[in-house]
């Protein structure tokens, strides 16, 4: 694409320079700002930037937080007996949105890929394995995503934390709520009657 | 969505405010953003910044430009008795792609919409009728989309412009190279029909 303008064309680079945006919807963002006020430009750029300074890790449980400690680890009425094992903050927010969880979290910061190149040293593992060891902890769930992925680090993880009094658990994986059974596809079914469930502890008439 | 930090949903609402981007989409962009170096978040704050500092619209035809004359309207040895009305830089860029067009251009920035609340007023219209009111120019050719804004735009101008000794022409509509007839829609096929063209004005053999 041959831009007319060097700045323009910078910022459409920036644009396509994120994930699942290429150079034609890039222009199309780029020309939308152009047709705000500038000081919505400056904003965008000052959020930006804020991003690299101000962000910080939680020392906690590694999710993105604005203070040393975040709202989660420094909220004293959860349970201490529970940690929820997660990829990023994405899940945090997905598993917190459910309402059903009141444990604490330990974000890994992504999960092991070796097409990607990402190995056990580029996550949050030793910081696991160190809060388990306290001994406080009585049930680590395991809740990353039903990949092929997810799958590899959930095994890493288990292997790492099975001599540890602890009881490790994943996510049950099955057939999803309002679901037909004749369009779910055969691994999750497969899955679904693998795992099956006593029907008593699940359905309790009050 | 309760976001862990205020930071990181600043810069989520950013992005979210662009055209196609929802909340979601936002959040994978921006902690994509995070998993870079620093500096790369300054760069793209800087190109924001510079969009909104450093862009300029050539005083001719009102395309975007980092100096007062964009590099076309500032190439002498293009075909000073064309006009091509487009409505933005895209189009411009498309047509110059084609490299079938050797005149000048004229850039709208809109076209007439009245459900986006863009009327006449809001686009470069006098400029345009300045421009063909010298008389240098022979032909105008309007090249806008294929929609009812675009016809209602081209209807506009050719009213504007009827009256001056020059000719006003549209783009072809018909039936797209490659295309078969009978997966064509009838509006388009109609509308090839109608502007049938004389063989030999399009066929020649050298």
């Amino acid at each position: 694409m041959n831009f007319s303008s060097k700045v323009l064309e910078e910022a459409v680079n920036q644009f396509a320079g994120l994930p699942g945006i290429g150079k034609r919807t890039a222009t199309r963002l780029v020309l939308n700002l152009l047709k705000r006020p500038k000081e919505e430009l400056y904003f965008f750029a000052d959020a930006l930037k804020s991003l690299a300074e101000n962000i910080r890790y939680c020392k906690i449980c590694h999710n993105i937080a604005d203070d040393e400690i975040c709202n989660i680890c420094s909220n004293p009425s959860r349970d201490r007996s529970l940690l929820c094992v997660v990829e990023d903050l994405r899940d945090v927010m997905a598993i917190e949105n459910t309402a059903q969880y009141k444990g604490y979290y330990h974000v890994l910061g992504g999960i092991i890929s070796p097409i990607n190149g990402i190995g056990p040293s580029d996550l949050n593992i030793t910081t696991l394995t160190d809060k388990v060891s306290k001994g406080e902890i009585k049930e680590v769930i395991l809740a990353l995503s039903a990949t092929m992925d997810g799958d590899t680090t959930n095994f890493y993880l288990y292997k790492k934390l099975k001599d540890f009094p602890v009881s490790i658990t994943h996510i049950a994986r099955g057939i999803s709520l309002g679901d037909e059974l004749e369009y779910t596809d055969e691994l999750t079914l497969g899955r679904s009657l693998l795992n099956r469930i006593p029907f008593d502890t699940t359905i309790t008439i009050k």
